[in-house]
Parts: structure tokens; sequence; C-alpha cells
């Protein structure tokens, strides 16, 4: 009988402990005898044997439900790129430390970056001609992933970036004068996090007036012109800014001036919201104000979408069902059954087709002038945010799990 | 038979619309036969005769219910200080207003600056011999009004507040590598809010480990060196600091470097968690970054406590009665009952002792070395967040009542 390894990397989200919890779940069903191991802070805590038990660590169902409600990621996450060269020693490392633990099926929770990690594990051990299973399990608030409908995480956030502009149009409605109040929003490739902001009006609600995606390019001025054209309408505008809004020349709006760049090379952003107040006050003369979402985004755990967190469970068991089947070398995904009732069924495709690469919000949902986005991509992100979640509190606050 | 009128003023709240619905739900038991008109945006539309009919469009429970749990102000708000001078044409504006509705009483919902209008009509009141009531109701996140043990507002700010900290800590906590995470909390002059980002400790969860509040001096070099203190215990930091902190000489540490200010004269405020952040970066060289709550502070009524909200229902009530038994300039007021279990009582103070005084966090809460405040202060906030609120949803997001 093999053990079993799981290990969490790249930013955190509120839904990679609930694949977490699923994977446990998966794997008390399935491997009934193994030991769960989980890996503290992804790769690293293989490198440095640093494991704990999971086994003993969720024992209970009131156990699970609170690891399943807890934010962030229980195990620790790192940042990581392993080399491109397979027979570099860290590759040796990693599967002696396999080996010595008995290591039959290692599940790699993680986002984009994350991915390319699990594509060259099961290559090397494919060359190797070891038989363990390396299975990739995606996340990311940023639904950037290719070949899955959605990601694990993308709906709490979109719940929380929804609900969020929709109390903070109330709040900016209360004074007659003219404010504009930009909202900046996660997601510097792909803009599906930004057009949550308009979920609220399929259902009469208010949100936000403009949308702007960093799948078009920004225009400052296009962008006064709108601003301009809607006051026409309203006094009181709530605009929902990516914070990877680009020019032209793909110079960043909000790009940090000490060009700052982060261990994958990407650069460090700040402020395109608070760039856009001040444009707005200098030029149009009216109040206006930024909020970025910031953190909160991707852990508000206080405002989770049941479909979200359902789902997330349920991914994590297909994961352990993949590797039961004897599959390796692949990302679990969600495939939408087609019809109007929203449903999904559980997927595969093989993780070296997905590494690296970004699912982009499709041109075709961006109205022209790049200002909005269609009714029907809402309609298709809408349901999920559906259902809440009763999480555990004590005297009104929530209770985290901690994996000690 | 006289009619009654209320207005909203000031900062939006998530409270204000309970005490509304609270005021309204006491008018129609004391004064089943009155016309409930609300003025829409505060004295403005008193001035503006913009009123609306509260009992048509506030009608059934599940409007009420719906009321009470929409954020800001639904009859709108506005910031307007009325002139020193009660022989101003403007007070004959007003009270000919009243007339021409036969409005008997009068209820202004508002914060610290709105009491002063209560406390000018009032004043105006007794001179002319009008014998209309004029009752101010207190609303504020600040929590800085004196005379009432805390204020209608506060306690789900704390709540969203406190539950954020919390899940900040969860994320932050998720690298190995040392960081420090600077959130920005509301309040320029009294720390209450800032101060509840210490509550979850009292259970065990993680929160703020450093919290900087207004009313002591702010050193950057004490910040410093409490940061590198704290890295002895722990790798992963979380500082809770006001927007308002300052110098010994009063200098706003995030003072807007273009000195604008507000209609009230108050120094408009930008970036003390940011330029502490990069501070940090700068001198201890370690991951830090910032992030400022914002509006959705005050607006946030997807994390309500249910203690603020009905309390904030039953305060509305509380100034219905009052205005029936005959009383007039007054702020109705919380008083905490004494003993262990939680309690109040509604009480009222003249207005004219309240009006543009601040209530600030006691000196002798404040840890030595102003970086932290005292277990006994936590205990005393801990209970007004206690309690959820299951709000009207569809679909996932909130219903927010609107008046129309």
């Amino acid at each position: 009988m093999k053990n079993l390894l799981i290990g969490q990397s790249g930013g955190p989200t509120v839904a990679i402990n609930a694949t977490l919890s699923g994977i446990i779940k998966g794997c008390r069903e399935l491997y009934p005898d193994a030991v769960i191991y989980g890996a503290r802070n992804g790769v690293k805590g293989i490198l440095g044997e640093n494991f704990v038990c999971l086994n003993e660590q969720v024992q209970t169902n009131s156990q699970a439900y609170a690891l399943e409600t807890t934010p962030a990621a229980a195990l620790g996450s790192c940042r990581m790129k392993l080399p491109a060269n397979l027979s570099e020693s860290i590759y040796d490392n990693i599967f002696s430390t396999f080996k010595r633990y008995n290591i039959g099926a290692f599940f790699y929770i993680g986002g984009n970056d994350s991915m390319d990690t699990v594509e060259k594990l099961s290559r090397k051990a494919e060359e190797m001609g070891n038989p363990i299973r390396i299975i990739g399990v995606p996340k990311t608030i940023d639904n950037d992933l290719p070949f899955t409908d959605h990601t694990p995480g993308f709906g709490s956030a979109a719940k929380y970036v929804a609900t969020t502009i929709q109390e903070i149009a109330c709040d900016c409605a209360v004074y007659p004068e003219p404010s504009v109040t930009i909202v900046e929003i996660m997601g510097r490739d792909a803009g599906w996090l930004t057009a949550s902001a308009g979920i609220p009006r399929l259902f009469g609600e208010d949100c936000a007036d403009l949308i702007y995606l960093p799948e078009v390019n920004f225009s400052s001025d296009a962008f006064l012109d709108d601003i301009r054209r809607k006051f026409k309408e309203k006094n009181n505008l709530v605009v929902a800014v990516s914070e990877g809004i680009h020019d032209e020349k793909g110079t960043l709006y909000g790009a940090d001036p000490s060009g700052s760049k982060d261990v994958f090379g990407h650069t460090m952003l700040s402020g395109a919201a608070s760039r856009l107040s001040e444009l707005v006050k200098r030029t149009i003369g009216c109040k206006s104000r930024s909020v970025e979402l910031n953190i909160p985004q991707r852990c508000a755990s206080h405002c989770l979408s049941a479909t979200d967190i359902s789902e997330s469970v349920s991914l994590g068991r297909a994961a352990v069902k993949a590797a039961y089947e004897g599959k390796t070398g692949l990302m679990i995904t969600y495939v939408r059954r087609p019809g109007k009732q929203y449903a999904i069924d559980f997927g595969s495709v093989p993780v070296a087709q997905t590494a690296n690469k970004t699912k982009y919000v499709p041109k075709e949902h961006i109205l022209p002038g790049g200002c909005d986005v269609s009714d029907e991509l809402l309609r298709e992100l809408a349901p999920l945010i559906v259902g809440e979640i009763d999480a555990p509190r004590r005297a009104g606050l929530p209770y985290h799990f901690k994996i000690k």
C-alpha cells in the first residue's frame, strides 16, 4: 500500500482548503489504509521533508467543514519555479523523498504557475519510469486557466466583488453631488473578476456603470469621454477597473514607478484606480475616490459562494479518483453541461497543454468602446456565485481551522 | 394630528436604514394616523421640499427587513452646516416648511457634525416658542460620540474590520518568508474601529499583531522597532493603523500632499498604510504590502452584526417614544447595563452637550509604547459584533431596498 501527498502552491484563495478537504475525503474513501501526508509550503515542504499527517489533523466532519471554510492555504504555500533541466539535482531530491515516504500519488493544488511544476514532475517521473501519479488541481481567483469551464476560488471572489460593488454603489449614491468612485479589482492579464462587477445589474441592482478589462487597450481620453457620457444619465458613477489595464504599448496604467518585479518576472502593480481618480478630479473637477479591493478579494471567507466551495470539495475527490484509476500528468477540470440549468461534470486535460497559458475574456463579450461587458457573459458567470455557506462562527467571528 | 419628518445626514453606515426603519415602526405604533415624511438628502430635502411618504414606501414587514439590511442612507444624505446665526433666513425657510407640512416631530439621524444641526434647530424652535420636537438619533462607524455607550453602525463596522483582519492574517501566513501587511482603518480622531482589529485574539484567532490609534503620537522609529521586535516571535506580521495617525506636531502620517480639506475643514487623508509599507520595504527590506479597508468598512451589509442592527432599530423606536413624551433637543443614547451579561437600555442627553465633541479611546486602554490596546477594551467591544443577520438575497447577491 502506497501513501499519498498533498501540497498547496501559489496565491491564496478561499477555495484551496475546500479542495484540500475534498482530496483528504477522496483519499479516505479510495485509499483507506494510506497515510495522507501534507507538505508544508508546497514543493519547499517536499525538499525540506516538512510533512504533517492529515489523517490525524483532519478527523471529524466538523474539522473538515471548518477547513473548507477557512481562507488561504492551511498547509502554507510557496512561489517556486522548478528548473527547466530535469537532470538537475533538485529533482533527485524530490523523488528520493517520494520514495522514502512511499508516495504513490502527489496532488498539487495551484494556479497558472503551479501547473508548470506538475508538468515537470510528471515528465520527470515518466523519464524515470516511476509509476507515481502526479495530479494538478487548479485554483485561482483570476479564472484564467484554460481547458476548465471556470476555476475553483473564482466563484467566491466574484461573489465578493459583485456584493461589494453593489454595496459601494449604494454608499456612493447618498450625496446628490456628482461623484466618481473607481474600484480596482485583481486579475492582471484576464478580466473575469473585474467583469463580475457587472453581475448585480442582471437582477436590477446598482453596480459598476463602467467596466474596463485588461483584454483591451485602455485610453484615458476614451475613459474621460465615457465618464462625461454616463454623467448625462446619473450623478454618482461607480467604475470597475482591472489592476492590469494598460495602453496600446502595453504599459500598465497602475505600474509601480519603482519597476519592481516578482519572482516570476511579473511587474508589481499599484494604484490604477488611485491614478484614475486623480485624473477625474483634475480634468472633470468632480469628487472622486478610489477603492482597491486588494487582498480581501481572495480571502473573504465570510462571503463564500456555496457553489464554489461545494464544487471545490468535489474537485478534490475527482483528483483522487483520477489517481486511483492510474492517471497521471493531468489537471482536473470543470466541464459545464449544455442546457439552461447550470451543472458541471469533472474532466481532465494533460497538464502539459495547460502550463503557462492564460484564458482571456473573449473579445466578443467586451462591448464596443471597451467600457463594458455583455449580459451574456454576466449570465455565464452568475451561477458561480449562487448559494451561501453557514461557516462556523464563534462570538460573531469566523472560526478558522489550523493545521498544527 | 401632526405629521412626522425623518432625515438622514453625514457619512453612510450599514445601520442608518435600520434606525430609519425603527423610527417608521415607532411612528406607526405611537402616531398611527400621521403622515411619515422622509426628507431626501437631509436638511437639503427640507429646504427643497423634496419629501417622500414613508407610510407608502415601507408597508410590509419584508420591506422593513430589506430596508434594515440595506447599507448607506435610503433617503440620501448631505453634508451641510447650518449658520451659527439663528436669525438667518435659512431657518425661516426650514420652519415655514415644517409648518406647511404640519410637522410635529423631526428625527435627524446623523453623526458628530449632524447633531450640530439638531442643536441649532431645537434652539431656534425654543426661541420661536414652536412646540415641534426635534430629536437627534446618532450613527457613526467611528464610535466617537460622547454620552452613548457606543454608536449605531459601529458594531457592524467593527465586525467587518475584525473579520477581515482575521482573514488577512490567514492569507498573509501562507508564505514562510518574512512579511508585513499594513491595514489602514477608518477613524481619523478616535481609534475605536482600529482597536477592533484586535478582537479575534480574545478567541485565539490570528489578527493584528500591532495596533496604532490616533489617540497617541505616532513615531515611525518606534514603529520600526516594534516590527523588529515582533519579527523575533513570528514571520508574517499584520499591523492595524488608523487613517488618523500623526506625529507629535499633529502632522498626519497619511496627509494628502495636496492639502485638500472637506466642507467641515477636515484634512483629506490618503495612504498612511501605503507610506508605512514603503518605509518597511526601504528600511527593513522585507516584503510589505498595504490594504486600505476603505468604503466597505461602512457599507458591508453582507457582514452585519445582529446586535448592531437590532439595537439600531430599537433606537429608532426610542427616538419616537421620546418625541411622543414631549421631549425635544435630545440625542438618544445607548446605556450599558452593569454586570457581566451584555445588555443595553436607551437614554438621552441634551444635544447641546454632545455637538462637536469627540469620545476618544481612553489612554488607560492603550498599552505603553502605543502599539496595542488592552484586552479589557477588546472585551468591552466584543459583544457589539455578536450575531449574524440572514439578509435577503437573490441569486447569491444582496437584495437592496430602494426608496423610490
